[in-house]
Formats: structure tokens, sequence, C-alpha cells
């Protein structure tokens, strides 16, 4: 059985995974708190309290989006692997640690969309999580763990592109802060972007 | 393989949404905060309290069973689908995209039931999510997803149904609300009884 | 298949309904919250604010062991049907609603512990759950649910025991702390341990 | 069946408790709250405002992997077992009470990470969590319920293990902060250093 050899059951990795990817997707939305106003029946308050918080709305809808992105990285890998061993276990844990963490610099900067400290440790915890996919899919070459219909060379240009997009792009975004938000926001907006309009034929490819 | 065409695993993405449905219906009711009162045994001023916090509670009611309507059609949708592709996989994301916002318009109209921009709100969020299931609908018949033991005609006749409940009815709620908040309290309650007490049979001939 | 007869999917209401309870379960503790003290380093001052919400944890893990002795009956429900028609799935969603609503009288109970009327409003709550399974129950025999390897003499036993111990229990509870508080409390720490300790046998007779 | 005996199906236990864990490790991080900044754009004010929360990262990233560790133990143990009896079940429950109890105990040394109290808390906690699999383990083995491809001899070997790692290691932190907090916070942070990279051989001959 797998668990002589110390596997895991790839079903209960890939659940309890998902659960992870559900419930960040799902709790982003809690820092998005209702504005106090002094009179609840005033339309013109109520809006512009509203105004003062879509900054967080927008923050909001990127990182729901790049946790989509996420998943559907993790599940291509997991689709692609026979059986997890312990160290891939681990190095999913750490995927899913910066995962877990996307909320903090999330609501970061929700809060403070023109602090380039925000916007920076935003672009490293992303490309902390990126490493572990980069990690992750190192580790599935070197102990030889990919499917029989999975194409090994297609597999390996696909780690490129997950160092490119995943890791790079994401400190890019983080470093160019300093020189300007604006230009860490447009860049964080368009790694899901690329993904969903751009990125279907690498799904293909890489998968 | 399903991978070499980039489909991804229907059972992963149903597990993916059914966790995000899960706790959006769960988390709903963190809004309902216990009040503070002067004196901890002293039942008039707790009942008072609890008296002034009745609007939260019927919007989270209402909420509640919006949700359970959605888990319905989305479950509908994916029992009739033979697989899920890139396209299908993100207008499911911009379907949960809606779904995971509405905790928020739920607490706006929690607490200021009587302000037409929340219910304004409430209303065109729903309609976007409704717009959601219109375009996933759309998207399974143009890619000829449907299953075979699904009839074509009736699923295109759950399409038409699912623009009036799911799109205009909702936007309808929305608008009412400048007319008179009551009127969009409503239209909103009516439609999860509607689904429960009246569509068994358009279940039926949909699926 | 099942869709034809607007059926439901059983795996996938499990799964829907496992998510409610493991969450509901699982966010109970985020109403313990860490006291605030002066001295971050003095030991007493900590003690005896950690003393201050013992109530709180006391009534938090009576509740955890209430929503285990739910699922164990949802469970066991569950087992002994064939398939889930559109009326059991909008009972359990009833069920499920006074379920995902236990957060908030557990957290009134917390905060005042001492208060008849929210002891009077947990039992009110708990038995409106109770309910809930009573309806399933009925629903099940009425509509000829039962899977070929449950006893349906020992069913309609176990609908009597869910309306005694699921619903009147809760209900006289909820009543007697109008006399007094810590009656109402003993009675509720009672049923959790009355399930697990003493109703082995029940629990094999019904299902 | 299954339930002829009170028993329990598998899956939906081990998709309940899945579903738990996965929601500890995700709520973990809400109780990271942004820092409050007097200038939204200061860059220093928001460093120094993070750098005050550095020691809730840090107990955060601690009981991540902890929680990672007790889903590993709880996953082989799992594995190792032919069926739930009703004792398997409740032991199981009172090591989720304890799991679902460790945000708090977290959030108390965040914020406190000097008091010797709260460090003496969370190596209860744990202590008392772990207790649980010591329990669960013994009761496998009384109520023979190992799996065919499991070594009784190595099962065994693992409850001494348990007994250790699990329930003596976590007490000896929770004791030594009455020396000194350092000490505590360097035990509790090997534990799950030890089960990551150290016990990759011990995990194998358990399961």
């Amino acid at each position: 059985m797998e668990q002589g050899k110390g596997w895991f059951s790839k079903p209960r990795v890939e659940t309890f995974s998902d659960g992870v990817f559900a419930i960040i997707i799902t709790i982003l939305v809690l820092e998005l708190k209702v504005p106090h106003i002094e009179h609840p029946k005033d339309v013109a308050e109520l809006a512009s309290a509203l105004w003062f918080i879509l900054p967080k709305f927008f923050s909001w809808v990127i990182s729901f989006f790049m946790i989509c992105v996420i998943w559907v990285n993790h599940h291509r890998i997991f689709e692609s692997i026979t059986h997890v061993t312990h160290r891939i276990f681990w190095l999913n844990a750490y995927l899913l640690l910066w995962c877990a963490f996307i909320p903090f610099p999330t609501a970061l900067v929700g809060d403070y969309p023109f602090n380039p400290l925000g916007l920076f440790i935003f672009g490293i915890v992303l490309g902390l999580m990126g490493l572990g996919f980069t990690l992750l899919r190192r580790a599935i070459t070197k102990e030889q763990l990919l499917a029989g219909h999975i194409n090994p060379k297609a597999f390996k240009k696909g780690n490129k592109n997950a160092l490119i997009y995943g890791v790079i792009l994401y400190l890019a975004g983080g470093i160019s802060a300093w020189i300007h938000p604006i230009i860490a926001l447009v860049i964080f907006a368009f790694i899901p972007v690329y993904f969903i309009f751009f990125n279907v034929q690498a799904g293909i490819e890489n998968a």
C-alpha cells in the first residue's frame, strides 16, 4: 500500500488544499466592513462612505482572481502526479502557508493602497507563494512523480513559466511599488487577466 | 485524458464550489453581533437590544435561503454537463465572485434596511451573480457540453427562466428600492419562496 | 438518472452539509476574544482576565459537542435514505439554517450566562433545529425513502426519540431558564453527555 | 452494512475532520489585523506598526505548521483503521475540540509573547490535544481496528512516540515558560521542525 512508503492519500491532500483555498477566497470579503453612517436613511452619506472603501473592493477582486489562478495551477500540478510523497506534502504545506496569509497583505493594500510598503509586502508574499510552485515542480521532476499521460518536456516548460509568471512578475510588482504604486497595482491586476484570457493554450501545453 | 485538452476535474471544481457556498452560508451569521447591554441579567434590556437587531436577522434568513437556491441551480447545471472547460471554469469563478460578495450587501441591508442605496446594491450584486448563471448556461449550449440524459429543449427553457428569475427579478428588486424599500424587501423575500414552493416542477423540467 | 425526477446528488448534499457543520464548529471559537490587559507580562492580570471569560469557554464546549451530536444524527439519517428529493433537500436546508445560527445564541449565553432570556433563546433555537430532524424523519417515512438495510420499526422509534431528545428537551431547557439559569445550563450540558455515553445502543437500534 | 453495528462512514468522518483542519489553519490569519496608522502613505510609520505585530506573525507560522503535523498524524491513523466505531468517533471529536480551540491560545501567545501564563496555556491545550491521539491509538489497539497492511508492532511503537512528542513535549514547553518564555517558544517551534525534517522515517515505520 501507499502507506508502506510513507506516502499520502492524494484525494485527502487535495480535499484539504481545496478546503483551504475555498476558505481563503471566501473570508477575504470579511475585510470589507459596512461603513458606519450617522443617518441610516441618508443615500448621499452612504454613497460617499461606500466610495471611500472602493479601493478595498478592487484589492478584493484582484485577490479573488489571483486565488482562482493559484487553484488552477495547484489543480494542474496534482493532476500531473501519481502520488504524494513526504517532500511533496510539505512543499504543498509551504505553498498553503503563503496562500493562507494572502488575506493580510490584501487588507494592507485595501487600507493603504498608495503606501509602497503595503504593495511591496503584497508582492513579496505572492512571490514566496509562487516559489512554492517552482519548488513543487522541481521536486516532482526530481522524484519522478509525473503521471504517464503528461509530457515531461511540456512540464519542464511549465516550470519556467511558473518561475517567470509566478515569482518574477509578483516580485517585479512589489519592487515597482517604490517607483509608483499605480505601476504595482497594474502589474498585480495584469497577472489574473493574463492567466484567464491569454494562458489557455499554455495550460493545455503544460498539463 | 481530460488534461490533454486543458479541461478540469469536475469533482474538484464541484468540491471547491461547494466549499465556497458552505462557507458563505455559514459566515453570514458572523454579522449578527451580540448587542452590548449595561446590566447582564436584565431581561428587558436584552430584549430591547435584540429587537433592535431583528432586521439583521431577517436579512440573514433571506440571504441564507437565496444561497441555498443558488446552490440548487449550481448543482443542476453541473449535473447537466459532461466536463469543465477553461471557459466554464472562469464563468464559474465569476459566479463565485459575486456569491462570495453576498455577505457584504447582506450586512449593508441588515444595518440600513430602509436606505434605498443598500437595497439597490443588494439587487445589483445578486443580478450580476444571476448573470453568471445565464452566461454559464449559454456557454454550455455553445460548447455542446450537455450530458446525454439532459433534454436540450428543456435546458434552453431553463436558460430563459434563469434570465427572468435570476437576473431581471433581482434587478427589479434593486430598482424598486428607489420607490419604496418595502417593495424591494418583498421581491427579495419572494425569490427563495418561489424556488422552494413553486419551482419544483421547473427543476424537474430543466434538469 | 436521478436528475429526471428532480432528485439531488446525495454525496453533494452531504459534502455541502458537512462543510456547513465543519465551519460552524470551528468558527464558534472566534467568539472567544483574547482579553485586553494593561501590563502584557503580568501573570495575575492575565489570569483574572481569562477567569472572566471562563463562562464563554464552557458555552463553547457545550455547543461544540451539541454540533457533534447533530452531525451524528444527520449522518445516521442520510445513511438511511436512498436518495434526496426536493422536500428532503429543503427540510435539510431548514435544519442547516438553525445550525448555522447556533454561534449567535452561543455567544449570547457566553456573554450573559445568567440572563434567562439568552438561555431561553438558546433553547428555542436548538428546539427549532431539532424540529428539523423530526420533519426530515417524517418526510422520509412518508416518501418511502428508507434504504433496504434499515428496519422501518426501529426508524419509527428513532422518530420518537428525535422528538423527545431533540425538541422537547431543548425547549424544556429554554423554559426552565425562567425558573433558574443553572437548571437550563444543566439540561443543555446533559444532552451531549447523554448522546455520547448512554445513547450508543439507541444509535444502533435506530440506524 | 456498517450501520447495523452503529459504525460511521469513514469517508464522511474524514471529510468532516479535514474541513475542521482546513478552516482552523485558514482562520488563524484573521487574528493578524492590519494596524491603524495616522498617515496612510507614510512608509516609516507602517513599517514600525508592522514590526510591532511581528510576534503575532511568528506564533501564526508555528501554529500553521503544528496543525499540518496534526493533520499528518490524523491522516496516518485513519489510513490505519478499517472502520470508525462510536468510541473512535467521540475520541476524534475530543481531538477536534482542542484543535478547534488552537486559534485562541495562538492569539494569546501572539498578543502576550512574554507572559508565561499564555505560553503555559498554549502548552496545556496542545498537550490535551496530543492526549487525544494517544487515546485514539489505544482504542484502535483495544478494539482491534487495525487494517491488515499495518504492522501492529510498528503501530505500538507509534503510540509511544505519540505520547512523547504529542503530549510530553507540549507539556514540557508549557511548564518551561515559567522558567523563561524563550525556552517555551524554542520547544514549540522545534516540534513541527522535528516532524518535517527528522520524522520522515518514523512516519514510514508507524504507518
